[in-house]
C-alpha cells in the first residue's frame, strides 16, 4: 500500500559552534482515498561524532575489601564533595527552617536545588541575574539540582508527555507550561547549579513491562538531547538511569547512557512505593553497569537503613526531605530509632535528644524545651529539630566513610542495626 | 442605723522569719429585718516595719544637658544592661524565630518572658526542675518577666478582678485558674527571671476617672502585698504606675510605689490605643515623679519613634513584639521608615533590606531574595525578618546611648525624623 507524505513537523539542533547536533521530525500521510492527515512516524536522529569525550569528576580514594561500599571525592565548580555524600534538600533556594552557616555548621557539603519550583518561582531568568543560585541564597558550596521531571510527574495528574517533552500547569496559578529536555538544561545552567540532571520521564510503581520500556527509551532521547545542548560552563551533568522494576530494561537504559556518557549517572524512579528489598534489587541490577569510575547517585533516598544500604551496594550520593520534613513534623533521628518529641514522656525528659549527638540542638537543649516549643508550634522548634536530623545524616555519612577508610564497613553496618535493636 | 456584723473573711501574710507582714479582711452583716448577709467593707492593711529598705540596680553613667535622656546601667544576677535598652519579647521560653546566639549577635543585652503563658505551659514547676528560665531555654543573659497581669486582661473577656486577684480561664482549655499578686510573685521566683514585675490591673482606655481611680488602687495595693510576700532570692522587683490618662491619678500611683519603695518602677496601660500625644503628656506626668535614681521602664512601647520620645523623656528600658511580629508578616524596620518586602517593587531588588544595616540579613541577603522568601512562607523568612528587625531596635537604642554619652541627644533625634522625611 502506498502513502503519500503530506507533511512533516520537527525541530534541528547546533551546537554553540553552529553544527547540527540531532534534528527531530514527525511524518504524516493522508492514505489513499481519505482525506484525513495521519501521524505515521516520529524519530530524533543524534550526529554522534559531536560527542566530546568525557573525563570523570570522581577519584576513589578507599573501598571496601568485602561489599560494593567506596569513598571518594567529586570535583566541582564550587569545590569538591567527600562521598558517600547526603545532600539536604533546599527546594525553594532556602533548606527549610535553617541558615547556610548552619548548613556548614552541621557538616552538609553540597545541598540539592529543584528545578521545576525554581522555575516557577522565582524563576530562573531572576536568579540569573543575580549571578545564579549560589549568589541568590548565600551558600557557596556545590549545588546540584535536579531537572524538575519528578515534580512534573508527581505533582501533576494532568501532564502530558509527548517526544519533545512535558506539557503540564503550575501548580500555583495553573499556568500551562513545557519543559523539554533542552529547557531543563538551560534552566539550569541559568540557575548555575554545580551538577545538572538531565530531563526523565516518570514511572509509576507498578508498571507493566511495556509503559516501563517505552518511558525508559524516551529517558534515552530526552538525555541524548540534554547531553548535546550542554553549553561549556564547566557544569556537571549527570544521566538519570530508569527502567522501572525490570532489572534488563534498567541495564539497558544504563548502556544507553553510558553510550552517550556523563559526569556521573543517578538511579530514578526507585523508592516510589516498591518493597525496600525490591528497591535493593534494582540497585544490585544497576550498580554494577555503571562505570566505576563515576559517581553513582541514588535519587530521593531515603532512611537512615537506606542510606547504609545504598552505600553497601556502591551508591556514592543521596537526597532525601526527610530529615527537614520529619523534623517539622516532630520526628527526630537518633542513633537508637526514632523519636516523636511531642509524646508525653518527654515533657520533664531533661536528656538531649541523643545523647551520642553534638549537633547545636542537643548540645543546648533538652527534651522538654524541645516538646515544649513544638507543643506551642513555635518556629524555633522547626529550626532546631531540622538542625539535628540533617546533623545526623550528614554524620552518619562521615561514620559510613570513615568505616571505609579504615575498610570496616561491615562491622560499622552491623552495628548501626544492633544499636536500633536495643 | 446600726449594722450586725455576721462574718468576716480574709487571709493574713507572714514572711519568712514568721513575722505577720499584711493581712486582708472582708466583713459582712445583716442589716435589721432582713436575712441577706451583705459584704459592706474590705481592707488590706500593711505592717510597714517590716520592708527592708531598697538600694537602687541603676548606675547614671551621662545625661543629656538638653532634655531627660539618660544613659546607665542596671545590674542583675545574670549580668549588667545598658541603658536605654529594648527587650525582645520571648513569650513562651523563646524569642519566636531566632536562637540566643541571634540574639546575643545582633546585641540584644536582656529578654522579656511572659509569666502568664509560661504559668499555663508548660508551667512554671516544670521550668523550676530544669534550674529556672534561663537554662530551659539556654539564655544565660538578664530576663525580665511580666507579672501576666495585661495577658490575664487582654486575652480574657471574662476575666473577674477581687480585692484577692485575678479569676481567669485558660485561653487553651478553659480551666479556671486564678493569679493573685502574691502567686505573681512566686511563680516568677519559681521562673528565676532576673527582673520580676509586680500583678498590676490593666485600666482599658478610654476609662472614666472613677473606674481608672479603683483600679490604680487596687494596683497599689497589690504592689504592696507583692513586695512582701518576695524572698530574698536577688531578684529585682518592679512596681508599676497605672492611672490611666489621669495625671493625678498616675502621680499619685507613683507615690504611693516609691513609699513602698522597688527596685524600679515601670508605666503600665499606655500604648493601648491613646493618641501618641496624650502617651507621651502621661509620660511627662509620670516621669518627673519617679526617683532619678532608678530604673524606669514603659511596658510594652513601641515603635522606633516611641522608643525615641521615651527616651527624650527620661525611660531606660522598653520592650514591644513589635520587631518580631512586624518581621512575620514582611514588614521591616530601617533608617528611612518601614518597607513591606512582599511589594513587588522589590521583585529584583538587590540591595540589603537596609544599606545603612550590618545585621546578618542585611550583609547576606538581597530584598529580591527576602520578598521570594516571604512569597513561598519560608520558615527562613521569618528568622531572616526578625533578626533584621529585632537589630534595628537594639542598634536604635545603642546610637541613642552613644548620642547621650556625647550629649548630642537632640542632633541625634533631629538626625532620626529627617531620615524617615526623605
Amino acid at each position: 500500500m502506498s502513502y503519500n507524505l503530506s507533511a512533516v513537523g520537527g525541530e534541528a539542533f547546533y551546537d554553540s559552534d553552529n553544527n547540527l547536533v540531532s534534528f527531530f521530525f514527525v511524518l504524516y500521510s493522508i492514505a489513499p482515498g481519505s482525506t484525513i492527515q495521519q501521524k505515521i512516524h516520529d524519530q530524533t536522529c543524534f550526529l554522534k561524532s559531536t560527542m566530546p569525550p568525557v573525563r570523570s569528576p570522581f577519584t576513589r580514594l578507599a573501598s571496601s575489601s568485602q561489599c560494593s561500599a567506596r569513598c571518594g571525592e567529586v570535583a566541582t565548580l564550587h569545590g569538591t564533595i567527600k562521598t558517600p555524600v547526603f545532600m539536604p534538600v533546599g527546594t525553594l533556594a532556602t533548606v527549610k527552617a535553617v541558615t547556610p552557616e548552619n548548613l556548614v555548621d552541621l557538616g552538609a557539603q553540597i545541598i540539592l536545588g529543584n528545578t521545576y519550583h525554581l522555575f516557577i518561582r522565582p524563576g530562573h531568568e531572576l536568579i540569573k541575574k543575580f549571578g545564579g543560585l549560589h549568589r541568590f541564597m548565600h551558600w557557596n558550596g556545590p549545588i546540584l539540582t535536579d531537572s524538575g521531571g519528578f515534580q512534573i510527574f508527581s505533582l501533576q495528574e494532568l501532564a502530558k508527555i509527548t517526544e519533545q517533552g512535558a506539557e503540564f500547569r503550575s501548580h500555583l496559578d495553573g499556568a500551562r507550561l513545557f519543559l523539554g529536555p533542552e529547557d531543563a538544561v538551560h534552566i539550569q545552567e541559568a540557575l548555575g547549579s554545580d551538577i545538572m540532571m538531565v530531563l526523565d520521564t516518570c514511572i509509576p510503581y507498578p508498571a507493566n513491562r511495556d509503559e516501563a520500556a517505552k518511558a525508559t527509551d524516551l529517558t534515552g532521547r530526552w538525555a541524548r538531547r540534554s547531553r548535546e545542548v550542554q553549553s561549556k560552563t564547566g557544569q556537571l551533568l549527570f544521566g538519570i538511569v530508569q527502567g522501572g522494576m525490570y532489572p534488563d530494561l534498567r541495564r539497558q537504559a544504563a548502556e544507553e547512557l553510558i553510550d552517550i556518557g556523563f559526569d556521573g549517572y543517578a538511579l530514578g524512579g526507585l523508592s516510589v512505593g516498591e518493597p525496600k528489598e525490591l528497591m535493593q534489587e534494582m540497585l544490585e541490577a544497576t550498580v554494577p553497569h555503571l562505570p566505576d569510575d563515576f559517581p553513582v547517585y541514588l535519587m530521593g533516598v531515603g532512611t537512615p537503613e537506606d542510606l547504609v544500604e545504598g552505600v553497601y551496594r556502591g551508591v556514592d550520593m543521596f537526597d532525601c526531605v526527610m530529615p527537614t520534613r520529619n523534623a517539622r513534623n516532630g520526628m527526630l533521628f537518633t542513633s537508637s530509632g526514632r523519636l516523636v518529641i511531642k509524646n508525653s514522656r518527654y515533657r520533664e525528659d531533661q536528656r538531649p535528644v541523643d545523647e551520642q549527638c553534638d549537633c547545636y540542638t542537643c548540645r543546648n537543649y533538652s527534651r522538654a524545651y524541645l516538646r515544649h516549643l513544638f507543643q506551642c508550634r513555635e518556629i524555633l522548634a522547626y529550626h532546631l529539630n531540622s538542625i539535628h536530623n540533617l546533623h545526623y545524616y550528614c554524620s552518619l555519612m562521615a561514620e559510613m566513610r570513615k568505616a571505609i577508610t579504615e575498610d570496616c564497613f561491615m562491622d560499622f553496618r552491623q552495628a548501626f542495626y544492633s544499636q536500633r535493636e536495643q
